[in-house]
């Protein structure tokens, strides 16, 4: 029942979306990290909504405040705290979601969980807005294995059935850093993408998809079997991503798909260098890195709320109910969603191979 | 880089292949539990080769010794340690394995990672024979939940290409039960699923699948947001079971296929109870679970040891090599996986809901 | 190497002396807790500088900020994020401190560590204010433990040579109250003790001594054998707290100066209750609860900022040198620091016994 | 509620006293360590019992039978499993102790938590005997800190009221290597405990003292603040060893007995080595070390099994009763407890050097 994750780095979130604010101790990191805060801003923008067309046009001032472990632009070796103070929360009518649970949101779980108790304006603690110190922490973790020479990026996979190709097996650091401009590798793929969310969107729906993420230059021999292979480190941090429902290891649309001479990925020297012609496993053996591209794909829901009437209860009443929501929402977060997916990418492999 | 896993319930797991022997201990279990052998009997041969028609006719004795944490048949409170001795492995010539990185396999990962200093024969700590003592502990977590009236079940959805239908949304105790002697909810889908393997065998090669498990009865409210969400605590378990390298929630084939309006599960009441129409988030939301039941599955990657000749390198010689395994393999080890799937979340949802 | 501690609660602590703010993320409280302000600021009061006479007068506005886990005075099962905004604080000339290592300080050690780029100022994160937050996590603890029906208290057992005399065997809730407004058991005993403070202080010296802590109406059966013993939870929060180097657990002086017949504690039935004669063993037999108090004290150290010339070297030359330092000084953190052992008592034990 | 234990190395303990074995995993050791079983047999020969003049002349065989992990003497990099097998253990009438409580033993304590279920022959996991295994993992920890250069070892401070002197401030490997064949730094001190145990031996009673350990060589800058102190680390496994009940850092009697001038520790150069003139701190500050010996003393309590008649309960008939207990026992496990409590400092040390 953890709300804290990681052996090496060490992550503590919290918040409430309409709260006093929201943030995340970072603990463990070693002193002396010059950090860049240029990319910090640049990655906190391609999360933060108005960003991207065909997202929610709502406004979120997602500035940091870093609180301690930070002197002069430098980490200190104490713990990082850094909050984003929530000004201007209109926390207008949100009775109803006291009483009224919605479809696909955490409403009824967690009132159950919480007995009542939790906070519900803009979906509490279970809020999209806690992914803003996640990729804050997140931008600090690929700083530092960017040092070590390790890339993180992606890609988006699939918009419901608008589908991009996979990443080549020999994905490098340049292809990662290109993607940061470009949503998808192939430029038509995109725009097929854009067509299916403005078409749910004008219907007051939405649509989910897929984001193919790649971690480069990883050496082989980081990961563990069993408890902690890379594949379970990287899936506990892909599910702590509110409406990721998937996680699939490896560059074939479905491994299981295969043959076995298919799946597994043969290795030759190419020099020194030991590479496989294919990746079929993400780089990922008996939870322990080869040495090739780690590349997994997740899967994220369309998001939950929607404009569309629904049937659901209310537990006040103990009646069932037509529920319509009100607000601006996004169609599809999956755009945005590119840079949490990084981010938590990046967190896990820090954890694992270390400073 | 834990061999340990668990909060509630500790699992701490030892043992190679080919060495004397493998087990593990399970921590923290509450005193006075009577054990119950038969069950323990039966879902340690679901695991055992040779059980199945279609696995390899390898024999392993896998005789449960219990070592501590056990007197007069009731659980004593203290760790429960249990093992497998390693009886009459022949550890015949091993020496190529040293050498010839089995593609698929973790050989080539596991050198880099213990230096060359693993023990190989058999796989070693890598080998599929360790989930031999996650059953053991599994089954131990199934008869705790039981008791809460919790039940664990599954069935293959997938062979290949050749699928089953996915459970229904109101799948029971009872149809879980009789899945015990079913490997399929439709007949027919398995006599196809019969024919892609015996396809692979006869080639050399071999093939994988999907799982689809359900853990019914769980009450709404257990569970997390972020860290640990039900699925990040499931997946990481998933995970730890070698040939893993996939996991869905949901009942329906991809979540990210949906609309909004479809993949939103709509809540009703059924007398006082509260239900959802349909299932599509695996009766997890926000992380915690919603009273539904807990519906995903994991798919499992063809077997990586295969007759058919493989390109591969030398790692002495340094050299690109051509490998040819000899020995008799499982052409899919899906259906001795469902036990050890079936197992891992009994442990995943005790560690969640505690004792 | 972590800065966070905590099974069932989870503590997560931030901040530098001159930084921006301290705090601590308290995760996994249950919900539906209703806070007890006054009880937060009389505990918080019990550590501020200024309150005791014979402290050091300098003047902290220690007001807590609640930032997240809070609505309408009660818990919402989220972390809970609290933190004490520095205001005011003069970094006037600290560049000393970064050169010249405080004998008894954390200086070097830290300058080690993190290789120069820890924040000296007011001793950083090493800081005594550190203790804040955990009062108030403490406080919090207590507030759920005494719906249990257990307290916790402490008097000061000794300040260097005056001593006061131990808990009685039946020491009772009642007792641990009327700690709150007195410092001793034995009022004269505390007269001594002023007496020592005072000439400490005369002379720019310090002096240090040791609390005596009990937890009283624990029930029997709380706490582990080997690595979770209640005693290794107790101390190792108990040497998180700056300035404790030693911790003994029972109500002698000494038990390693008894006989065995001494100190095995006599059992007997009083009606149904099962008590012990004595409680040498500190109401704790195998690292579990014997239902007696649980009682220990720990030992604190003089006060490492002294007025006094101290031999020591310059990190930055490389040099012995005399410091002379300034500033207004605690000549004994022995009264201010029983909240901060009672709040750690409390955060250890409720850690153990849950919710 | 943990038998589990470690970040870096891990520890899961299991066994009891009278059950079919003892043992431990130890999880995440390095691959390729050379182990030196005659310093292993050296170092169990030091714990076992007839061992000692003066001990309980009871044999046990300790044999160790090294499970998995290792292979040609070497470890393989997967948890290592060690056991010992209990043979020919009498368990003769243990009827008594499921009834009648043994004073200062856990029989009540465990009785409560266990619900009468606990394996009471022989103490069950309470036993001594469970340190045999801990003193086979602290003697892989000490080889493995010995190629770091780093060195553990003890001397008995006390016995009751007879006294050895402390280390000198200086101690070095040298002095401790010589103390595997001697017990204290004072020839004649060793002369008085002999008198003082003899003496409680005739009586049918018991002694406890005092044990001061050293880890000499351990670089700076090794620790953390708060949570993970050194002292934290260190206690909290001293208090996983049955009947320590009090843990003391520094070379002074009591460091809370000087003056802050006195327990300040002055620094010096000594050519371009950093020393203190004192070390009243253990040569830890801040939680981290400071380069100086790890000093600190754990107190032992008389052996709780005594001859003397003794007054308890019987929770069976619920009435007060007199216990006298049979068999021949230790009148002072603090001989025997030496290298139990120098394993653990390995063990504490290594965890937080990391490999």
């Amino acid at each position: 029942m953890s709300s804290t994750w990681g052996t090496n780095i060490e992550l503590s979130i919290f918040g409430e979306s309409h709260g006093d604010a929201i943030g995340i101790v970072i603990g463990n990191l070693p002193a002396g990290i010059v950090l860049d805060f240029d990319d910090i801003s640049l990655q906190m923008k391609r999360r933060a909504p108005g960003f991207h067309p065909l997202t929610t046009p709502r406004k979120e001032k997602d500035e940091i405040r870093i609180v301690s472990g930070v002197k002069d632009g430098i980490t200190t070796g104490a713990p990082l705290c850094a909050m984003i103070e929530n000004t201007n929360q209109h926390s207008h009518d949100y009775d109803i979601l006291k009483e009224c649970m919605r479809p696909g949101h955490a409403d009824y779980s967690a009132f159950v969980k919480y007995n009542g108790f939790n906070d519900v304006r803009g979906g509490g603690h279970f809020s999209g807005r806690l992914t803003a110190p996640i990729v804050f922490a997140g931008t600090i973790a690929r700083q530092i294995l960017k040092q070590k020479g390790i890339y993180v990026g992606s890609h988006i996979l699939s918009i419901k059935d608008a589908y991009d190709e996979h990443f080549d097996v020999h994905v490098n650091e340049d292809d990662l850093q290109s993607l940061i401009s470009e949503p998808t590798l192939n430029k038509d793929a995109y725009v097929n993408m854009q067509k299916v969310i403005e078409e749910a969107k004008i219907n007051g729906n939405s649509v989910g998809g897929k984001i193919e993420c790649a971690i480069v230059n990883v050496p082989a021999g980081v990961g563990s079997p069993f408890f902690d292979s890379l594949e379970s480190r990287i899936s506990s941090l892909m599910f702590a991503i509110p409406s990721v429902k998937s996680i699939s290891f490896g560059l074939s649309d479905d491994i299981t798909a295969l043959m076995g001479s298919e799946a597994n990925d043969s290795y030759y020297y190419d020099n020194d260098k030991v590479l496989t012609s294919s990746n079929n496993n993400g780089g990922i053996l008996g939870g322990i890195s080869n040495g090739m591209p780690i590349v997994f794909n997740v899967g994220i829901k369309p998001t939950s709320s929607i404009s569309m009437k629904q049937s659901t209860i209310n537990v006040k009443t103990k009646e069932n109910v037509t529920l319509e929501l009100q607000g601006r929402h996004d169609p599809c977060i999956v755009l945005r969603a590119r840079v949490v997916v990084e981010s938590m990418a990046a967190l896990a492999l820090l954890d694992m191979v270390g400073y």
